[in-house]
């Protein structure tokens, strides 16, 4: 492909002066270029592909950055990306320096806010459309979002206050029948009831065409023939969520087809009300293998087009987390697995499979995933919540209000845990400890490897602990195959008097360190939190201490043993080495690791001094 | 009143024996001994005076503990406690060691779930609920929800998991048609329409009761009535949206007649799908203060019973905050202020009314509310989100994600900081500093009096910073009423090597301690992070230093300076007094403060060692 079309596109206004074949050759050229890009350096897939001729048509009714457009989470902004302006370095996706795989304002201003985590867009949104008002400028915010995102309770509260308003607003629903994972729950039975009775609404196209073509007046035209065609259609689907929550609601159309989504949105810029505009939407789409299997090519690593991707492949800690649970379930019917919407990606498919009755996808539902884990334990069940780090930050005055104070024995295993690359500040899941361990109560655990891993979620499913476990992304390190001691921390005696101090996928650094320095020793922590007396003791003896963690330094493990050791009276060397308050951006693991002076490199650089 | 039906109550069975005058009579002591003892302990009044007839058909319909009630927030419990054997003690609410004002399971097997933080009810009951099933265990659980908690978008997320369920999950929608503020938004609206068209559905009791006094056929009997008109009411109603989330609706009944309350009860329990029983309440029912200005007396301190409760008195941090922003409102339309549901209580009543279009109530949303707050900022307003400490924690993701990645200038005013007194575990604000301080580009200040405040607040207006001024609940300190020197720390030196360091409200107590040693340093913070190095050099002249801080110790300052400490080589006394990772049950504020050691007593002895 010779991306012609495409490469004249330098700004979103370019993509309003193209004519119907150009639209056409403008999305098949999106898609080969989204494919041949993230077939190099992985990426979300499906999502991308589902998502070309709504962003076509976005850029064509609306003018970006004067008109807000905020694409959920941001997995579906690729083509954003490349019609505005970002089509020369769209090949970096995703690496150190390159171009960020959500929207991110500090990239370009038609990037209007910070996505990664589900549901935030219609709150933004609203909030940048207030603003103009507020501040009489000119433009408009749309919120685009998938049905997926809608099962955040966040949506709706954003639904609550946008419905309230007189206004032009707008949010699109970009329906593709799932989301991440299969979307349960009563949402996705009534998107399903609008979508299919009856089969959606074709346009009479070359007439709203015709009339399109002639300027102003055909839009006005045009727009009172789709009144009247609405208001017959509004008996039938004015039932609806949304419009019980005050919208005016238009579609369903077809979201592959530009100029119906076009005419839509039009209109939908002439009411004085807040619109929500359905679109129906093939996740995958133009690429085979993704729209026949989209989940699995939601998010995929680096692939051969011809062939398409292999899964499965290495095994990681979120496999090894759902291995055990199936196992603890096989004896024990009290286990219950929960997830928001990631049932994959945690790891748990084939629990999900085997043990469908204590098995609960909430939809991305984090705040009450935690509290109806906390009811299942209060009705004598073991529930484990299992869930991303970075998504658990949406259930913290639950932990604290419905877990901890009546000390419910809720069991959350925490994935992706510490940095974890490509996807950049909106994923890294470095706050975990620092927010969890300020919570009473709570026990938090850190395995290095799968062994320990599987022993703590064996050895916590058992007692009536509020526990946390959490682990990496991706795979064990290499080195770092031992059993779990079952202790809280396990030490690396050496000869000298430094010590460094670490816990779960560092350790393996710290050990390859003391391989290479010897004498020193290493402390280990498996129980991070809270810290035993017998540890500080321990640590006493030291001279001088490095406390390496993939954690923000600030409310990290490192600063609350530096008031237990000063407690102590511990008056010897106490270094932290942790990540300085600051976001990181996408860029590999190991890049990582190392800008933020936890490798292997630094443990030596500073223990050799 | 001699509460002779209300003494003979020893178990919610109790209930079910008494016939129709016996539970007028009930109902009229459960009243009296309510407003009673809150005119003499402060409390929740109206809420619990609007709950009553609820909570006695709710105690003949089903049996706690066998069922679970979980009251949503709780500050509708109080007949709950007196109709589960805690009527001796109900003198005791909200004092330290007697009953709490919300619902503690270490209190009674009644009370099934922890409350106080709004829209959790839904939640916690279907965990319990599904528990009982899939343990194969009787009993049910019924959700009890006021219109305002509906607002939050945990009740929504809940609702979407609980209504695809096939069983006969209770959901009660007791409609006060209020909530704590004014409810604002499109499902206030939704209310309305369903609670006026037609005028809400009036039994025929007569009949009704003939056929319920038929054992068990007559139940069916009536049940199969209901049916048809329900059929017939459906039509009128179908159109919400909870029939549009998957649950049956019935209602709306009058919520202070028990008899309808408890045929619709008893029909929902022989559904195969949940439902949502829709009744509509009077706040502050029976009582002619309350009733006519239900706002001002949902939560009361202690007050005339003839006279009614005096409002107004003395100043409190809540009113300065609000003054401040309205001057500064008057000079710049560029300033925003945002509430969850909370006008009232942060002290925005006059701006809400002064500044109208520059006024949010979003309703108990605060997810929403922050994210709002983002895009306002990213639209080039000056958005001021006024909360609650504890309610904070709800927002949290959206901190991190949504306002710290970008750095937008959003202004948090936190009230309610530290802790809280009477509300107890729920409410406590000693989680803020913990939780804010982790996250990157924060700027936190802590006010000890109201110049302070009205200074920071009118120092961070004007700038770029995201910034978190936290304040305690109630007035200044007495002693505590000099200027803000517009520095991050103070230094008040003394000629002794030890140091208190501290921050708001303790500093009045450490300058205390001060005037009664004299040679002693207090070291008082302002910007309470990020933490200056000209504040650590400051420090590492000491011997000694103590620092006091009202809020949790693990990430609290301390432990940040005790980090930076070591780090730059500090070897002295380092001890910090914080609150040791617990939870605050119910007791005066200086109760609570001398327990945990912050107390001026608690200084004097530390700095005379």
């Amino acid at each position: 492909m010779d991306y012609s079309v495409i490469k004249g596109i330098k700004s979103p206004e370019d993509v309003k002066k193209l004519n119907k074949k150009e639209i056409e050759a403008l999305c098949d050229e999106a898609r080969s270029v989204i494919i041949e890009t993230v077939s190099k350096n992985g990426g979300h897939l499906a999502s991308n592909l589902g998502a070309v001729e709504l962003t076509v048509a976005l850029h064509r009714s609306f003018s970006t950055p004067k008109d807000a457009i905020i694409f959920d989470v941001g997995h579906q902004s690729y083509t954003h990306k490349l019609l505005t302006g970002r089509f020369n370095e769209f090949s970096t996706l995703r690496t150190k320096g390159g171009i960020s795989g959500f929207m991110r304002p500090d990239e370009s201003e038609h990037d209007a806010f910070v996505t990664g985590h589900s549901s935030n867009s219609i709150s933004a949104a609203y909030g940048i459309y207030k603003a103009k008002r507020i501040s009489g400028e000119e433009g408009t915010a749309v919120a685009v979002i998938g049905d997926g995102a809608l099962t955040g309770g966040m949506a709706y509260e954003a639904l609550n206050n946008a419905g309230s308003a007189r206004s032009n607003f707008i949010i699109v629903l970009n329906d593709n029948k799932m989301s991440i994972s299969r979307n349960v729950g009563a949402l996705a039975r009534s998107l399903t009831k609008m979508r299919n009775k009856p089969k959606y609404h074709k346009f009479k196209n070359a007439f709203s065409n015709f009339l399109i073509d002639i300027p102003f007046i055909g839009k006005k035209i045009n727009s009172f023939i789709f009144y009247l065609k609405e208001g017959i259609k509004n008996i039938v689907y004015r039932n609806n969520v949304f419009t019980a929550m005050g919208f005016n609601y238009l579609g369903p159309v077809d979201g592959h087809n530009v100029e119906e989504m076009e005419t839509l949105f039009n209109i939908a810029k002439t009411y004085t009300r807040p619109s929500v505009v359905h679109i129906i939407t093939t996740k995958g789409k133009g690429y085979e293998y993704a729209e026949s299997s989209p989940k699995s090519y939601h998010g995929v690593a680096p692939f051969d087009i011809e062939k398409g991707a292999s899964f499965g492949g290495k095994e990681c800690f979120s496999d090894v987390a759902g291995e055990t649970l199936c196992s603890l379930a096989e004896k024990d019917k009290k286990i219950v697995a929960i997830t928001a919407a990631m049932t994959s990606g945690t790891g748990l498919s084939k629990f999900a499979h085997d043990y469908k009755q204590n098995f609960f996808d909430v939809g991305i539902a984090e705040q009450h995933a935690v509290t109806f884990a906390a009811g299942l334990a209060k009705g004598g069940l073991k529930p484990f919540f299992v869930v991303y780090s970075s998504f658990l930050q949406r259930g913290y005055d639950q932990l604290v209000h419905d877990v901890a104070i009546a000390g419910l024995p809720v069991k959350l295993l925490i994935d992706r845990a510490g940095i974890v690359g490509e996807d950049g500040e909106s994923h890294q899941g470095v706050f975990d400890v620092s927010y969890l361990t300020g919570i009473p109560g709570i026990n938090v655990y850190s395995p290095c490897n799968y062994n320990e891993l599987k022993a703590m979620i064996e050895q916590t499913a058992d007692n009536d602990e509020f526990a946390a476990i959490r682990y990496p992304r991706g795979a064990q390190p290499e080195n770092c195959k031992f059993d779990y001691s079952g202790k809280d921390f396990d030490v690396f005696g050496g000869n000298s008097k430094k010590a460094i101090v670490t816990y779960g996928r560092l350790s393996s650094f710290a050990l390859e360190t003391k391989e290479k320095l010897k004498d020193i020793n290493v402390i280990k922590l498996n129980k991070i939190y809270p810290l035993s007396d017998e540890l500080i003791s321990s640590l006493k003896k030291f001279d001088e201490i490095h406390f390496f963690e993939e954690s923000v330094k600030s409310g990290g493990i490192a600063e609350h043993i530096a008031g237990k050791l000063y407690e102590s009276g511990f008056n010897n060397k106490f270094k932290i080495h942790a990540i300085s308050d600051t976001f990181i951006p996408h860029m590999s693991v190991s890049e990582a690791l190392n800008e933020n002076g936890l490798s292997t490199e630094s443990m030596i650089e500073w223990l050799s001094k």
